[in-house]
């Protein structure tokens, strides 16, 4: 592998020295329960108690490879504060890495293998997106997933800022032949990904997620994301790109697919109590990884009239859109669902719907024992609202 | 004082109680050591070290009544991390607000006097945006102002989510005569506006700021924001609205101006170290409270020729928006500057045009001395940049 070459357009200096160390940094070390930290680095109210938990309950103590799920029942608007971002199990302590020390290198079918400080990276051209990330196993398990967390929390939404893949590829001269790539974290087994360069190509290696850089769990220093992709796609830690031929996994089509559409709403939902019959503003989320919500129905009688949500501004393609509608809750029993659209014509289906073009039973499908080969688990998800106000996870009744 | 009344569109009970608890929240107390708890409740890197200073240098241990700085020097696209987002004084210590026991009272000139809980306003039709803050005193003060973060870093952008005030006086049924309003907010000071009733509905009642709960310094848990108004209007802690026929304060435009166009290069900027010549390119944010970002310009030889930047979707009024331009620099000292259009047709002025305009001296205007009766500071900013790569603040020169 060599170092960097002149060729290179946008950096002058090989070493990997931090170029551009901010101004500011006085201390490292924050205390969180000192008053005059908290000014200099804010702490939320401790009445603000929303958390991660486990997708494998209570024993898995996030200290084994458990995944945590993102409280999409406590969160407003499209942005998720990095703190409550899901997490993919890579064990439970990411990588500490030091930012000074990290290299990235592209190596494989190219014309100038390369390699990258953070500060070099951060003298490339650069783009900032608002885009969600989901994970393929994001769906309801068991009658036990009571609450949006454990139903639908392994998605999250962020403004992502990196440089964008086509231009390193354009950098080190990628090679025709060069059709797949192997993409490789710095976590505990140096975990890796097949994944095709046309789909590389769309995303961006970034550095900042919501202003700030990652945060360790969501991959610190450098990540991979790729709008509308599965969220095994996203190599956290990244540190290293091989152009190659073939893929070194089993070549998939869920390395190049886009997830479809999806919606859950959050409020009211499984967990929650309503205060008895009156007005309420039904509140939620809807994502696709193939365009832009076009619209959002909701139904509160069950699935037998729908009327249409108002949709929060912005509306973004491949992000998270916040839509409510205003509903008088008689106080009787019913089940709510939403139902969303995407600008590219997809429609979330009903489990009868998926069931039947599969050709597999209701159960099956709902289960994801039987699954689309085009799109990930989707349906349309209901939560029942009993007389006493209790909400609860209606699919599987 | 009435309570909630049967006409009420919304809400159904008067109790205070807290209708919609999480269903999540096992634990209060997240050990920021303990990395369990950063499973549950993920804290940054050990090597992000970006943090708020004070505006009234060393002296200041945040102890006393000074305000801390955004750090925009280190920030990426538009988001601003709450932990990070700039405040203003009210003492070091922002009020312990108990969610449980927190009411709004609105009353004066309305037909229905009002009194919410948190979880009856979370009832209420809600709205979610993407909007920028700005007090009235972010401008560079004297050449000891080096950084981003001393010159421009009362700025910051966050989404916001809450009531329409719009919604809320039509819900109390505020009286043509209640053309003023009292703003009052729980801090130490019972701090209070008088805002014009016309500025006020424009506004929102945010009680979430990135998707979480606001941040005890940002006004937990209820606060004003009103788009492109100055900071000032933005009560933080607002428990009390009353409706009133005249302001309670001088009256002064003011409270209903809308804070004109303005921009800074954050990269590279006073502080920062360049790595020699060769490419880098250069990022910066711009903002109007009159409307969304037109178009930004970069000149890198002093303003003598302008470049039009690249910017960064979503670009959203009354937002900050991202900008960049590709640049190659050749060593020699320069000076950088950023100047950007809305698209109310505002454009930033320079120091001499301001000087000219106002009849005054440029450095007069420079230092603010010598206001625009029409206008916040927001002149074009120069960063000069020598041949050892240093940067610095060149206002003064």
């Amino acid at each position: 592998m060599t170092t960097l070459k002149s060729r290179r357009r946008f950096l002058k200096t090989s070493a990997g020295v931090s170029l551009l160390a901010g101004a500011v940094p006085a201390t490292r070390a924050h205390d969180a329960s000192n008053p005059l930290a908290r000014s200099a680095y804010g702490a939320r109210s401790s009445y603000d108690t929303s958390v991660r938990v486990s997708d494998l309950g209570s024993n898995c103590s996030f200290a084994s490879d458990c995944n945590t799920l993102t409280p999409l029942q406590d969160l407003h608007g499209i942005i998720t504060p990095p703190p409550l971002h899901f997490n993919s199990a890579h064990g439970a302590f990411p990588p500490d890495i030091n930012p000074d020390e990290f290299t990235l290198y592209i190596h494989g079918l190219v014309d100038r293998p390369l390699k990258f400080s953070l500060a070099e990276l951060k003298r490339l051209p650069f783009i900032s997106r608002i885009m969600h990330i989901e994970c393929e196993a994001n769906y309801p398990h068991t009658h036990q997933d009571t609450t949006p967390q454990h139903t639908h929390g392994k998605v999250a939404c962020s403004e992502w800022t990196g440089v964008p893949i086509s231009v390193i590829m354009d950098e080190c001269g990628a090679q025709p032949a060069g059709t797949w790539t192997v993409c490789e974290g710095m976590d505990r087994d140096l975990h890796s990904k097949s994944i095709p360069m046309a789909s590389l190509k769309e995303g961006i290696l970034a550095y900042a997620q919501n202003g700030a850089p990652l945060m360790p769990h969501q991959g610190y220093p450098l990540r991979i994301v790729i709008p509308g992709a599965g969220g095994f796609s996203n190599v956290k830690w990244l540190h290293r790109i091989k152009v190659t031929e073939e893929p070194y996994l089993t070549p998939s089509e869920r390395f190049s697919q886009k997830f479809s559409v999806k919606s859950i709403i959050t409020f009211p939902s499984g967990g929650q109590q309503m205060q008895g019959r009156g007005y309420y503003t039904i509140s939620g989320m809807a994502w696709s990884g193939r365009g832009a919500i076009k619209t959002v129905d909701v139904s509160v009688d069950g699935g037998n009239t729908w009327l249409q949500a108002k949709l929060e501004d912005p509306v973004l393609p491949t992000a998270i859109t916040r839509f409510s509608l205003e509903w008088f809750w008689d106080g009787s029993e019913t089940v709510i669902k939403s139902r969303a659209l995407d600008d590219a014509g997809n429609i979330q289906p009903t489990p009868e719907e998926v069931a039947q073009k599969l050709n597999a039973s209701v159960d099956l499908v709902k289960r994801n024992r039987v699954r689309s080969p085009d799109t990930q688990w989707n349906m349309i998800f209901p939560w029942r609202i009993k007389t006493d106000g209790s909400v609860h996870n209606d699919l599987w009744t």
